[in-house]
């Protein structure tokens, strides 16, 4: 009986669940639609339920968890887009899924960044990853070692004093600007004041968004440059502290890849130290893969060190 | 003839010059002017020649030098406060200094913060080390190693966007709002435009303006809560990247101690991320002497390296 590891990926929308060898093959994986109308502890029972029915829990040396929250010694707060309160997610989740090995528990986007970390194609140091979903995640490895607990939280830095409102209770954020709910937001509010756009007869989504940019439309343009601005400075000001040579990107925005990437490019050297190298933008190659990996690849860190 | 470290850390008004014995003790200190007339190559014969007076170069076994610039491979480019034009400072120094000992070149604060972590009183990582002086320089430790190159440089964070003019060339740099340049040229610009305050029959400059804040001066005030602000906000920031439990503050308004502590921390609420600890803000230990530490453990550290 072989063993195995378990890696989790909490996301809003998805649960995704891969098997893995102890030398880190992935053997199995699965998605399943978030419990999201379930409290924390109800939803860790129906995600250890679905784990269970992939892979006996007696075969599973250590399992890794990611949650979309910070996370402080397996335990979370309030998750803002689920029904979670605060929660020991790693005691509940051995609780429901039986067994006595080493449970991890950490933020998605910083599993995400040490899946690519260690099985993308980048490996410069400090090696810094930004996810662009509905929200801005990130992560951060400098000498090999993932920066755990709250940091890589590059869509909480602000950007903008007093600026707008971001789902995290603070004003300025990055999020509040790049995030994708903060660009549909903000094409909604352009066209209420009226101003002409192909996306008035589409549905309103960060694809529909970008290629209406791409094809020169002025409001979707708009949308695309404020993010890509709030996004320079955030990667300027990362490049002042940590000097990076390249910022790997992840997410579903980063799939527009090269439109993006130039638009940033276009106003780092507003914000550039004349220190730093202009970073590299890189887009992330694990795409739905990198938050299992990581947290497969984090239990095999965790479990090496003890 | 026991062999010895020099430590050397050029500022924009002196030149400290520590002599260390292998094992890091302080055998020797001296300051002098710095050469600010002269330019590099000029001021480095000049530096070499005085370095020369307090140790024979035979007897040294490496040279740490920081300077007030960013610092790549041993070189430095354009340095705003001096006359120092793109040099090689370790091959220049070698040159004038003779002997064949290594000579390792690097950011001033960034070796000031390696000085404080090796001998200060605070040894958290990541350790974040902010020097607060007529520029806002800064150093970052993580894994016992210093981050190298155009690294740390908090100074140089974008806190507002298309804000003040910074000496850097660039905008809205934290900097521009809280080095004692900029603290000093906000206090005119309001006593130009006729506020009354205490300031108008004192000589401008940090410690007045601190004092006369304390007291309760308006205009002082409002210089002493801008800089705060932009500090709560860079050190907000750092926090989402890298969650410190603490930041260490050095240099000359760091003296001023817990009345900008406790307007930093007033401001801190408002710009950090829920998921992270309020960091403590503590003072740094070594005052003048943080730089020449850290240029000599910086020649520990590369020899015990290689």
């Amino acid at each position: 009986m072989e063993q195995k590891i378990l890696g989790i990926d909490i996301g809003g929308s998805y649960v995704k669940y891969g098997v893995f060898s102890l030398e880190g093959t992935l053997l199995k994986r699965s998605a399943e639609r978030t419990p999201r109308e379930l409290n924390g502890e109800d939803a860790l029972k129906t995600i250890a339920a679905f784990a269970k029915s992939m892979v006996d829990p007696s075969e599973v040396a250590g399992v890794g968890i990611g949650v979309p929250a910070p996370v402080t010694d397996g335990k979370v707060g309030k998750i803002a887009n689920l029904r979670w309160e605060a929660l020991n997610v790693d005691e509940t989740f051995k609780r429901f899924f039986g067994g006595n090995m080493p449970v991890v528990v950490e933020n998605d986007a910083s599993l995400a960044a040490f899946g690519e970390y260690t099985h993308g194609a980048f490996k410069e140091e400090p090696y810094v990853f930004i996810t662009l979903g509905t929200g801005v995640g990130g992560g951060i490895v400098i000498g090999g070692e993932l920066l755990r607990g709250a940091a890589g939280e590059i869509g909480h830095t602000t950007v903008v004093q007093e600026g707008e409102q971001c789902g995290c209770g603070k004003r300025g954020c990055l999020e509040a600007y790049a995030g994708t709910a903060a660009m549909k937001a903000f094409a909604k509010t352009l066209i209420d004041e009226g101003e002409t756009t192909v996306l008035k007869d589409k549905r309103i989504n960060a694809r529909n968004i970008l290629d209406a940019a791409k094809a020169g439309d002025a409001v979707a343009l708009k949308v695309v440059e404020r993010a890509a601005d709030a996004l320079a400075q955030a990667v300027a000001n990362v490049s002042a502290l940590l000097n990076p040579s390249s910022c790997i990107f992840g997410g579903g925005v980063a799939e527009a890849g090269e439109f993006l990437f130039e638009k940033i490019n276009e106003r780092l050297d507003r914000y550039l130290f004349f220190g730093n190298k202009k970073p590299i933008l890189k887009k992330a190659c694990l795409g739905n893969d990198a938050g299992i990996t990581g947290a497969m690849e984090m239990v095999r860190h965790v479990q090496s060190d003890s």
